[in-house]
This record gives structure tokens, sequence and C-alpha cells, in this order.
């Protein structure tokens, strides 16, 4: 069904043509003229000027005007007056920058992640970007990575519900409405899994393990109709996912049918020679063009060897049409062909004040991806009036965007501001509030500053101790095999408890921290993220008690690095540990720590508290149907959200199966003293599975339904299910 | 070609026979008489006191004597007459306890492996063993898994060399021969890889890593004829091992030809139904018998659920008369229809003193294991006459056997006594040598009892520091998250640092623990291992350079328990770490620890120097004949040993291959200034390797080739080769 006149585009088109269209590049390459002398990177890439005419897309954001500049000057040059795509890494917000990825799956709300997308996606088109690479939905059991702060966490199920509403936000109904950017899902697959949790590593596991877990979060994007799909840099089945034909044509394509461009990693049809997979550029393209790799990431071997192996005949050109053709029907997806500039708007781009609706809801959304860890005799909600002590590197800090923030035009609102704004200034005593080195990289020792810290703040009715990790360290190449605070962090807060005054730990960090050494030294723990440019006053909120912590933990919080990977959705062992029998030894555990992470996945307080009561399960006798359900009961005295979550597990099989997965969660707004029914219906796609042979099977048999407050604390009853 | 007694024998069988034949308890079992109430285990595995008299083979020895009378009553009752086999784990030595096995791979020495399994099998013998359930020969690459210490280490080539040399020690080239046992390698398969090296926890890797790495040692001990195959507790590909035919029929009895018996792992037919791949006994005795599982061991599914399956026409009784026979087979090897007490004999096996030759090779087969981490100024070997401090939990300890180890009858010989066996008894200064909780797992403060040791011990010549992990920590169910020495010990080693003198630290463990801590404190680190009975006199022999160290480690020493997995033979990565930049972000790294593990594969000291010179890669005109050599110069005044190692890289090919692999080593005597040439040529099996669809392939290309004296110093040349 492509469309005429993209028929005829391709048809026009020189060979050369159409793998410039298959390729993208930074927008300072199009400075070229004719005769510059080509050196450096251009001279690397054995780029020639007139080559640059016919450049498909452009990497990274460059603001509205030199959208629009660089998109005439294109057009003039070139011959079939393509239009550029422009695509960028538009992560967690554009101007306004929203909570890390991580931090909004910990919100278990998808409204609010459909939004989050919305928001990003109008900025970002109003800066001329088309496309986005985003979401990222690898799924992730290692926070030694640095890169789970892009993803929403561990759960297949999770992951999926959240990638379809971000795509639904970026993209909307139709991709030329204003405001809508195309979506591309990353990394496709598995990136999320690299050994030892260090950037760029191996990737391994059975193709069983791909399907159960690692693939299905891909798979939802594509249904909800990414326009995208990026390429991993690691490889699957010991081939790297930009030569893998297995994964790009067999899974991608003709398996999910998916029919839209994909699109390399940084360099990454190139880095199929260090990897060992291709002897050069030449071999390299061949494998990444064969596989059904469309665009060519910041290398250009398509370019370079493209002809000459479709001339060998070591290549179908009928492979490099199809490529063609997709490309040019994201574009006129977009609308390019009409508009080209689609909604780049220099005046809303370069607005002096951010949009303040946009500010608003990154407010919420971040007072809602904050997870309340612990909260003994109410130490939190805090008093207005309160004398607040606030000490630790985060205090003040407006480091706290996150990793990969869109433009950080605007600063962050630090906590202390946010505190600031709901109470009087004279209430807040700060005490070693330096960022630098000796408290975060814990370089120096501190000793006298603890002290002062000390005496400054024992007066106070409640000490916040604002830790965590630099955001530097977390994103792309910050992979850590330490994951406790800085000694000197730890320090601190040991020594303000000695104050004999409630603690309350904030921990910055876009990752599951080691927190069990400061666990005892917190009344209150809260985990804050990188909440992005309203951080101090999401924080505040929470803080105060004007919002009521809701969000539930999308990945676990591990008792020590040495017992990662610790994840909820383990398969059966046969020797499970039962905690009946503690000092059994031959059973599946360690001799010095627990099995279960210090936090279990979909764990989270709330100021209200919740009973849950009267769970059955119920078949109806004339149809199939089973319906699970539970009471909820907000039994106090504030209103609150709870997350009910459903998990189910497959007793036997003719493959091992998880002890548990998620299958639905539900978020109740329940009043002071209301009480409501959830009712799942339990419906057979939420008990298939791959099977031996990779094909998606049920099994009948006995299944355990479970509903609870977290993946360890639910009510549960088996049934057979026929 | 099965003889016709044997065949004579399953015809004239009823099916319980048969599956009695193919059921493993242990001897505990054999006290029923018809009259006995069942209760208790037996009533648990539903076993009726008849049944007992047609069982094929007994659990785990109970001496000669116990075995003479055991097999005697056995052949009274029963009606063919055929002998029970008796099987045990002798895992390193029988009464003459042997190093643990990864302190035997450590030694790099096969006629050491080949001579300390000879040992073992003669002990056993004596004992009524008829099998020992060893080699282990499971790949690991995760310290935090106690078992690391039954295997040879993370090299599949290594492991394979050292698996065939115990095979060989152990069975000899005739069963009946005086003194052999048959051999039963385990576990198949992959069972070194438990995810978080949790025991029993799952195993999962793509079929490409479980052929490059994981079964080629096991396939070394089949080609070498081993008798029996230990099947896993694991799974793989989400199949538990025990019922996984692909593993059992397809890989190891089509693809390998192995003819000989297959027996589970203890209770792991039963554990199919925790594993969750079975529904009950029945299912799993379907399972593990199609699966071609010979011999269940202590569960009773095959003859509680055999006899149904097949007249229900679930089960061919074929499948069971094939596992029979392959029992009375490896019976009749082993001489027993004639001889049913093989070399039973009371008078060996309690024997009041153990024996002296297999005494002094432990000690030498010790002081091979020994290895030699760091040495600066030449703080060792101990002078004759020095005062020596000894301060630690292993100083006088005698619980220095390792986990696993055989009788246990007699103890080992301390660090204290094997140094007071060199010297005099008043250059012997002791302290701190208290080994229970305070020391070893650090619960109590030892402030005070730190500084005594430090005022005892500041006037010695060199203070030794012993420490290490309690053996109970090691072997099976011995996971832990920490690798660390306990903080008392830590401390102790630090303070005695303060006295100025030298200080040796000596690690006795049954894993690689995290040296970096204590690293800086120490003069020189010796890896002690656990030695065996000879414990301490190897150690003396090292320390006071009676003999001079050359093991080499088997197994990466990681900086941290956050780095692990660590291994030498990690796939190529597309982004390479380079040492010429290490600011750079983008590339496969932590930002807090090298990629490279402390002390890497390979990696030993000597007391001697050895130089290496003359590179050279040489290709014959005439033949496809490859040679690579180097001349090796004992640089110092002392003899040594040095263990030169050839890897070998695949630079490119059509799925992605490690950075290097070993493929060769040799070992040297070198006198004093001796000077030696070493060749090894490089045949195409060297070069071949399991390509995208399971089958072994050799691709053209071009190979890099190292020789030198661990994974990270070597000499290396690239060549092509066609």
């Amino acid at each position: 069904m492509t469309k005429p006149f993209i028929q005829d585009l391709v048809k026009d088109m020189t060979l050369d043509e159409k793998l410039a269209q298959l390729t993208q590049l930074g927008p300072y390459y199009w400075g070229l003229d004719d005769t510059v002398d080509l050196t450096g990177p251009f001279k690397e890439l054995n780029l020639k000027p007139q080559v640059m005419k016919n450049i498909g897309s452009v990497l990274n954001g460059i603001g509205a005007r030199n959208v629009i500049g660089l998109q005439t000057r294109h057009l003039q040059t070139s011959r079939q007056k393509i239009p550029l795509l422009f695509m960028a890494d538009v992560i967690h917000g554009y101007r306004t920058i929203l909570p890390i990825p991580l931090a909004m799956g910990c919100s278990f709300d998808l409204e609010a992640c459909e939004r989050f997308a919305e928001i990003a996606a109008k900025e970002s088109a109003a800066a001329g970007i088309h496309v986005t690479f985003s979401p990222m939905t690898d799924l992730v059991r290692d926070p030694r990575w640095g890169r789970v702060m892009e993803t929403s966490g561990e759960d297949p199920y999770l992951n999926a519900r959240v990638t379809e509403s971000m795509v639904c936000g970026y993209q909307g109904k139709d991709l030329k409405e204003k405001g809508r950017i195309a979506a591309c899902v990353k990394h496709f697959a598995a990136y999320g899994a690299p050994e030892g949790g260090r950037e760029y590593n191996t990737v391994d596991m059975s193709s069983g393990v791909l399907r159960d877990f690692y693939l299905p979060a891909y798979k939802a994007a594509v249904d909800a109709g990414v326009s995208m799909v990026m390429v991993a840099f690691n490889t699957i089945d010991r081939i790297p996912a930009s030569g893998n034909e297995q994964l790009l044509r067999g899974i991608l394509r003709e398996e999910w049918g998916f029919s839209g461009v994909t699109i390399a990693d940084f360099n990454s049809v190139n880095e199929l020679i260090p990897h060992g997979n291709a002897q050069d550029g030449r071999e390299a393209a061949e494998k990444s063009l064969a596989a059904g790799l469309d665009i060519e990431m910041m290398s250009t071997h398509y370019l370079n060897h493209g002809a000459d192996l479709v001339e060998q005949g070591k290549l179908d050109v009928a492979l490099i049409d199809e490529a063609v053709v997709r490309v040019l029907e994201l574009k006129d997806a977009l609308g390019l062909f009409d508009n080209p500039f689609k909604d780049a708007d220099p005046l809303v781009d370069e607005a002096a004040e951010p949009n303040t609706v946009h500010l608003q809801a990154a407010r919420e959304l971040g007072a809602g991806s904050v997870v309340l860890l612990k909260n003994d005799h109410e130490t939190l909600p805090l008093k207005r009036g309160m004398k607040i002590g606030l000490a630790g590197p985060f205090a003040t800090s407006v480091h706290v965007l996150g990793g990969w923030a869109g433009t950080e035009k605007d600063p962050a609102v630090s906590l202390h501001t946010g505190i600031s704004n709901k109470t009087s200034e004279g209430d807040i005593l700060t005490a070693m509030t330096n960022e630098l080195g000796s408290m975060l990289e814990g370089i120096f020792d501190v000793e006298d500053e603890v002290e002062e810290a000390y005496h400054r703040l024992k007066d106070c009715d409640v000490i916040l101790a604002a830790v965590g990790e630099n955001q530097q360290d977390t994103g792309e190449g910050g992979s850590k095999t330490s994951l406790r605070l800085s000694a000197n962090q730890e320090k601190l807060i040991w020594r303000l408890k000695d104050t004999g005054k409630k603690i309350v730990t904030i921990v910055f960090s876009g990752r599951p921290l080691e927190l069990k050494p400061i666990l005892a030294a917190s009344d209150a723990l809260l985990q804050a993220w990188f909440l992005g440019s309203e951080s101090g006053n999401s924080l505040a909120d929470v803080l105060f008690g004007d919002y009521n912590p809701s969000g539930r933990l999308s990945m676990s919080f591990p008792y020590t690095v040495g017992q990662i990977p610790v994840y909820y959705n383990a398969y059966q062992t046969g020797r499970p540990y039962d905690p009946n029998y503690p000092q059994v030894r031959y059973v599946t555990r360690y001799l010095d720590c627990p099995n279960d992470p210090l936090f279990c996945f979909g764990y989270g307080l709330s100021y209200s508290h919740f009973a849950y009561n009267s769970f059955a399960v119920e078949a109806a006798e004339a149809s199939d149907q089973i319906i699970a359900s539970i009471e909820v009961e907000n039994t106090s005295d504030i209103a609150g959200k709870e997350t009910v979550q459903l998990y189910i597990h497959d007793v036997s099989a003719s493959v091992v199966r998880p002890v548990k997965e998620l299958k639905g969660f539900r978020q109740l707004s329940l009043a002071a003293h209301e009480k409501q029914v959830v009712s799942f219906e339990i419906t057979k796609d939420m008990l298939m599975f791959y099977g031996k042979d990779d094909q998606l099977v049920f099994e009948p048999g006995e299944f355990e339904l479970m509903i609870g407050r977290n993946s360890s604390d639910y009510c549960s009853e088996r049934i057979w299910i026929g």
C-alpha cells in the first residue's frame, strides 16, 4: 500500500541517494561546502560534500530556528526535495524536565506516563524535533547499570503498559497533529541485561528468558503503533543486534509485523567491527542491511559500501528500497512533505519563561513518583511550623534534573527551595550542604564538618538528610560496582541520629542504592529519584502531606550488591527456601543474606493505611469467566491512593515458570475510611507463555492467583483452569 | 554388543526389578525387614521391604566392612544375584585428604591431577567404593557460589584437561584393576552458573555460551571414557536437566556418543515437582526416564510409577531396558559379577595410621597448588632462624581439610605445626589464633586482642597473618554475598602492618576472596586454599622455599563482589575499553572499578624470575603447519617452574568470539639461568567453534596468537589462517 508518490520517488533515486536517505548524521556535518577540506570526522566517515544533499535524517535537536534554517537550505539543494527528519534524545522532557523514567515507572500511573510523553512531545515539536528516541523499555535487573534510570523497571507487564502509554502520549492518533512526534522504542533487544551491569557488555540469555521477560515491552510498543525501533548495541545469541537478522527480520518484522523504521544506535553498525562480527565496514554494512536495519546512525558504511555490495551481487537492492520506502513513509506520516518544519516554532522554543502548565504537571508527576520506603511512628508528614534541619549534599542542590535532561535551560527547584515555599524561611536550618568531592565521592574525611552539623541541627524538631549519588554517575556510561552512599554521607546520617531527633533520609539517585547501612538510622526513608525541574516542590508536597505518597517500586532494592540480580519474578527452583526452616543449608539461599531484596517490587507506603479483605476467586458456571476480587479499605483518616496488584503463578508447566508474574494492577483513590472492591477478570492471555519451541501456548492446570499490596504481601488461592 | 548374560538377566527381570535396579538409596534403608513398620523416610518414599532386595546401588561410603556385609546379605536375598554398586562422594581424597579441586586446578599440573585421582581411588576402593561422584568439572565465574571449591576453575580448556587426567587417575585402563574405581563426571550441565552465585538457583544462557564455555569439559570426560555422568539440579533452557531430553539424549548420547550410566543428583528427579516442571512423582518419573536419566537417586518415583507408566502406554519399556543394561554393564566392567566386593579390604580401610606415601603425595600436591600473589622485596622465602610471628584464625587451626573431606579420620597438619617442623619451636611466636566467632564471623569487636597481638609480635623478624574463611562457608550450600575477610581479620592485618615488619598474608579459602582491602598491608600474599591432610607442611615448604611456588590462578580474583562476573575469556564488545584513554566514558567500563580482576586467570609468582624472548610465529611453506614459539629464561639464581600459556583470539567470525581463549600450556622446570624454547603447533581444532547453528566450524581469517605468563601478560602476533 505504498503511496504512488513515494514509489515514484524511490524509482527516481540513484543508489547513492537511497543510501544517503538511510544515513543519519549530527547537524554539525551540514556546515560542509564543496570547497572545505575534508578533515577530522568528515574524513573518518569518508563523507563527500555532495552526499550531504541527500542525507535522510539529523541526530539530536538544535532548536527550532536552526531546524528551520537547515531544512530550508536542505530543500534548496536536495534534488528530490525530500525533507530531513530531525530526531533527538528526549528522554524525560525537553524544556520542562520531568521525572526520570524509572521514577515514572514507580508511579504505576499510566495516565501520568501518557501525560509525561505529551508534555515532552509538545515542547520537542516546537523545537523542530520529529522523532524522540524514547521510550526506552529495556527490562532491568541490575542496578549497577547506569541506564536503569531511563527505563521503567524490572517487570515485563509494567514496562509494556508504561511503554504503550508513552507511545500514545508522544504520537497521539495522528503524527501530523500539532504537538505530536514519532516515538522510537529502544533498545531492541535486551540491552538492559549487560553482564555485570557493565555498560556495553555482552548480553546473553536463552530464547525462553528473552521471550518471557525481555521482549514483551518492545512488542507492546509495536502493538501500540510505535513509529520506530532502535536497535541495541549488544549481542543476542552472540550476534550483535545491529547485524542480527533473526532478531530484526525474524522476530520484529515477520513475527510481530512491524512495518516502521529501524535505526542503529550511535555508531552501532560500525561496532560490528570491534565486536568481531565484521572484518570491515563493508561487511558491517552487508550484515546490517541484510538484517533489516534501515537507518545507520553516525557511521557511513551504507554510504561507502552499499552500492558496491549491490553491484557485486552481495545484496539485493530490494532490501535497500524497502528501507527507503519505510523512511519516506515516516516522513509522510509526519506530514513533512507538505510541512517540512512541522511544529517548529522559535517563539515557543525560545520563550524566556518555561511553560507553567507543564511545570505544574512536572510537579505532580514528581510527587506521584516518590516512594515512601519507611515511616516509623508517623515521622512524616512534617507539620508546618516545625523547626526543620536540612543537611546533606542534595539539601540545596539544583543538580537533580537527572541525566539526559533535555535542554537544561532552567535550574531545578532545590529541596531547600521547595520546603521554603511551604514554611517560613526561618524554620529551616541547613548544614553540610556541600555537594562536591568530600560528600558525594567521599574522597576527604569530613569528621569536623559532621560534628558541626550535629551541633547545628541538634535542637531541630526533625532532621532531613538529603543524600544520594551524583547524577553524573547515572545514565549511559554510568556503571558502578558499589551501590552504597559515600562513607561520608553514611557517617553524617548516623551522627545526626545521635541527636535523638527524628531523621528523614531522602535519597536522590537514578538507581536502587544499598540502603541497608542507613536504614536503622532513618525514621523515615523517601526515595526521591531525580524528579526534574520541579524536584523540590514535588518533594515538599510529599513531605508536608500535600501529596499523600503513592509511588511503588518498579525495581527491587537489594540488601547488597553481592545479591544482584535480585528481582521478584524469578523462576521456580528445585529447592526453594522455606522461611519456616531458616537453618536448612541445602536450599537455594545465601549464608549471609536473605534471598529477598530489602524492598521488593511493588512496595511503597502511604500516609493512609489500607486493609485487604474478602479475597475471592469465582468461576462463573455458564462461561469460562474467572474473577478474582478483593475489598480494599482505607482504615485511616487520610485520603490516599493504593495500587492493588494482581500476580499469577503457573504451578506446573512444560517449562519452568516464574514464582509469580504481575498481570494487572488498579490504582484506587480512597477517601478516609472508604472501601472499594477491586475485581480482575483472569483471561487466557494472562496465562499464556512461550513454550519449548518459542510458540505461545496455554496449558491447562493449576494456577495461583494473588492480589495484594506488593509482590510479597498478598492473599492467594490456587485454582484449576482448563 | 551387550553381553548375552546381561541380555538374559534383563529378559528375566520383572518390570519392578528393573525399576529397582535404576534406584539408588542410602545404606540406612537396608535395615528393613518385612515386619518393620514403615515410617518416616521409608513411608515418604513409599518403600516396601521386598523392593530393597532388588535395589541397584547404594549412596555414600560406609566402609569396607559394612560394604562386604551389606553386599553379602544382598546377594543372599537378590533373586538374580545382581551385586549392589557402591557409590560415594570422594571429592578430594578419601582417607588422605588432598587439596580441594580448585587448588588442583591452580597447579596447572596434569600429572598431579592424575595422581590426585589415583590416590583417592586406591583408598576408596579399599573402602569398598566402586564409583566416585568426581570429577566435578562445572565451569565457574562466580566466587559467591560455594561449590567453586569443587571444580578446577573458569576455563573450558583447563577444566577439560584436568577432568581427563582425573578420569584417567580414577579409572586407569581397566576398572577391574585393583585400586581403580569408576568416575562420574558432574553436574551435567552448567551447574556452575547459578544466578547470583546462589546455590540451586536458575541457570540460564544461550546455547552458544553453553557450547563455547560450559560443555567442553564434560565432553572431555566422555571422550576420556568416563563411566558415569551426574545430571545437574539446574534448568537448561527452562527445563530441569533431570528431565531434559535435549540435553541427556540429544547432546550427551546422540551427539557425543556417551554409552555409560547417567544418574540423578540427590533427589533431583523429585525436584521436577518444586521446579514446576512436573505435577507429581508420576510425571517426574515419566520425564526423567524419557529424557534418558538412568538412575534415580534418593527418590523413588521410578519405583512407584514406572510400571504404571509402561502399562498405560506412556513410556516405552525399551527405555527402561536400555537404562538397566547400562547399569549392569557398569557392574560388569567393574568385575562385580565375579568379585562383588572388588577391592574392599577392612585391613587397609581401618588401618590405624594413614598411608605415608599418600601423605607425602598430598604434601607435594598441596605445595604445587599454592599461588603466590605478591612478594615485594623478596619477603619470601623465609629464612630459617628468623623470629616468626604467627597470628590469625588459621595460624594453629586444623580445620583446613576443606569441605567434602572424605573420612576426616585424621586431623590436618596446621600451619603452626608445618612451620615448627622446619624451625625451632622457640622461633615462633603466636597471637590471636582463636578461630571462632570473633575472628571469622567478626561478630564481636576485638580491639583489645588486636592491640595485644601487635605488642606481642612487634619485635619479630617477619609476621605471618593466617586469615581466610570458615571452611564451612564453602562447598554445597555455601553461597555468600560478601567475599571480604571478616572486618576483624582486616583490622588485625592492618594493625600488624603498623609494626613496620614484613607482613606475609596467607589466605585460607575455598574461593577467590576480595583481597584488595588488605593488599597494601601485605608485603607478600599467598593463596593457601584448603590443602587437606598435609596443609601446614605444604605451606611451610613454600614459605621456606623448599618448594618454589608454581601455582597459577585458574579463577580470576575480583576487586570487589560488585564486579562479578569477571573472567578472562569474555566476548568482544562493540566498545572495548582502551587503557590509553582512561577518561573516555562511553566504552564498556565501570566508573569506580577496573574491568580487569585484581589477579587474573593464569597469574602466579615464583621465587624465580622468568624472561620471555624471541616470540615467533612460523608457517611452514610446504604444509599447513603453524608453529608459535617463545624462549623462556630463568633469569634468577633459583630453580623454578614456569607455566607457559598459549591463548588464541579469533578476530572476526560469524558469531562474536572471546577476546582470548587458553588453547595450550606447558610447564617448564628451569634451573637457575636456564633457557628453553617452547613451541606450540597451532592446529585447526584450536580454531574451531560452534557457529550459529550449533555446528562446529572452522572459519578462515585473522587470528591473534598470544604466548605468555598469564592471561594479561604475553607476546602476540596476528596471522591469517586459511
